[in-house]
């Protein structure tokens, strides 16, 4: 299986041994995830998740900030490609297609007038697109069917575009 | 106006600027943001954003990832964390209320049987909650209102707490 295992060096028996645990064990699917942010003054922040070097972010100066780092919304389109991208390695290993490169842009349109406090209604992203550049040697068939798997699977994906529930309180 | 533009060491008239330009000319509010992810080798990649450090990624080992870097779940809630500090940086500040100390704590709920081909439907988070800790000399009710409007006006809770359209499209 040496072939598998350095395909895309995916480590595919891990995969296939987390989901050989699930089958056995169904509630072992149920995963929390968690990050710990800290405002350090002004419109800087730095998030921290497990033991890894804090993510820091930051406003460009247009919007009032020190422009020291991505902000919240850049880190947000990252996070997807970065998702999507270890959908595509996945489910390429998992269907024998060897990636030569992958490089994912991502876009989001944002109507700033809510943040700012000038109207009422969604802050957010009103429409997130990601293009996809991906180089492998597959069958356009192949390649289809990977780009469908990967959007039926995304994790980040299907956050942004289902409305989740969301709760902020107080400490 | 000294003593305005270092509460909580924002950059009120800069925000107050934008304000104005957009109110002058309402199309400036319509921003557009980016990422690039490139993907590295297994699951690991790379998201740049304008030209700042790279944002690296990866997954557990437990997920068949290499562990060297939070991975896409965690840097979504990074990002909603490091939003909703901007937020109430911001607020506060207009509502002259100095932050002694703001720390987020996020976490979210995610089951795995979607994303590992297990099962179809929904493979994002289920739900996602932000405790916040807030230290402000403020009345209680002041503190309620800055809570009530951060809420309202986060371009990343919003993000999360509405179905986005997502367009994922090969180049």
């Amino acid at each position: 299986m040496t072939s598998t295992i350095s395909l895309n060096q995916v480590n595919l028996p891990a995969v296939a041994g987390l989901v050989a645990a699930i089958q056995a064990a169904p509630a072992k699917a149920h995963t929390k995830w968690s990050s710990d942010v800290r405002w350090t003054g002004a419109f800087q922040t730095e998030a921290s998740v497990r033991n890894f070097d804090a993510i820091r972010s930051d406003e460009p100066a247009t919007l009032g900030g020190s422009d020291t780092a991505p902000n919240p919304v850049e880190q947000l389109l990252s996070a997807l490609g970065n998702c999507l991208a270890v959908g595509y390695a996945a489910n390429a290993t998992i269907a024998g297609i060897a990636i030569d490169e992958l490089s994912i842009s991502l876009e989001g349109d944002l109507d700033l007038h809510v943040f700012l406090g000038l109207a009422e209604g969604h802050a957010g992203f009103s429409a997130i697109r990601a293009v996809v550049d991906l180089q492998a040697g597959a069958s356009d068939e192949a390649i289809a069917d990977l780009h469908a798997k990967v959007a039926a699977t995304s994790p980040v994906g299907h956050t942004l575009n289902a409305a989740v529930p969301l709760t902020i309180s107080p400490r």
